[in-house]
């Protein structure tokens, strides 16, 4: 896909568009996609940056990048919105993903309801201990990590969610690598050291934990 | 704990650091920790910055709400400044967090190491189902949800997680605000209608890959 903006590689440092800038975006399209499902058809920046806890000239600016959205006085249209971050994203589509990790958590990732209608499709659950292979995740089966290759490049897979203990988090991920996957989203509590070009996120519940505290009464136990 | 910047709820409109500014700090806390445990001593915002893929100027600007942590010319010390943000996010201490939900999800957070040398501490698990009813999820015992009230009130919690199904997280999420839990960790992929003053973060893997499909050459199924 081309488009009228630059779309490089934030590592590269060749981005015209700050990563921080492409980050908000899902989060804009997915307020946009609740404000759908609730029948509401016009919105403004004003009332998404309300709901985001965002201010409204953060917004504007952001989505000033990638074009002009709304009217000076009538907002933005919210189907339309939609449709043309999910265009952005490059979510009009469906992503094959494959899972590593048949444990609890590969579980629960795979009977997840909120992938589909989202742009993404867990198409392989993977993992190397004899008694999980051939047991079902969800409609799935679970193959051995031997399957991997295979099956990365007949879905032509480029996204991969890492389910697997700490301790295994480091060599998964530099097999992910070796076949060609570019993306991977990390539960593990780790950092990991990838090569250039790999996109690493990090699905981490203290990060949250964290921003809630700044606003408690604090009443919690000393170290 | 009083302190001398404005520390009031970002819903209320008074906030005087953003909220945006807020969310980044465990960010920053986290490449910190990380930096430590390599046992590096020094760094500066061009450092956290590359790392992170956020702007040196936006780094120094977002700390500089909070006082002076660097000196020109020589960086951060990356111990002190460590404890300086645990200080501001106030987890210089240890939450006591009630889990509700022993499912897959549920005993995947039970077992979780990153927790509890981050701040915080998994003090209770409830569940509903008569069969999860007493079984053990890591070294607790799963309660029934009647006992949560009570078990809230004796451990001062003020933050939990919900990894129940889709259907009961509104329910379950009203009994929480009840009995006097002020912020809540959503895993069910839904957006949750609670009063003013109640603080929501969720974990949505999807927003994670729709930031990294931005940056992959588009090769996904049409929908």
């Amino acid at each position: 896909m081309t488009s009228k903006y630059e779309r490089a590689n934030a590592s590269d440092g060749q981005s015209r568009i700050p990563d921080i800038v492409i980050g908000r975006l899902p989060i804009y399209l997915r307020s946009l996609k609740i404000l759908l499902s609730q029948g509401q058809t016009v919105t403004n920046s004003q009332e998404l940056g309300d709901r985001l806890g965002i201010s409204s000239a953060q917004i504007r600016k952001d989505l000033s990048h990638f074009g002009e959205f709304g009217k000076q006085g009538t907002g933005y249209d919210v189907a339309y919105l939609c449709k043309q971050l999910e265009k952005i994203l490059q979510v009009d589509c469906i992503w094959p993903v494959v899972l590593v990790g048949a444990g609890n958590l590969g579980h629960a990732l795979a009977s997840y309801a909120g992938f589909e209608n989202r742009g993404f499709r867990i198409v392989g659950v993977f993992d190397n201990q004899p008694d999980k292979i051939g047991t079902h995740v969800g409609s799935l089966q679970v193959e051995p990590l031997t399957q991997l290759p295979a099956h990365v490049a007949r879905h032509h897979c480029r996204i991969a969610i890492l389910a697997v203990p700490t301790k295994a988090a480091q060599n998964v991920a530099n097999l992910l690598v070796e076949i060609g996957i570019k993306s991977i989203l990390c539960y593990a509590p780790i950092t990991l050291n990838l090569p250039e070009g790999i996109r690493v996120e990090y699905i981490d519940p203290v990060i949250h934990f964290q921003h809630m505290t700044y606003y408690l009464e604090k009443d919690c136990l000393k170290t």
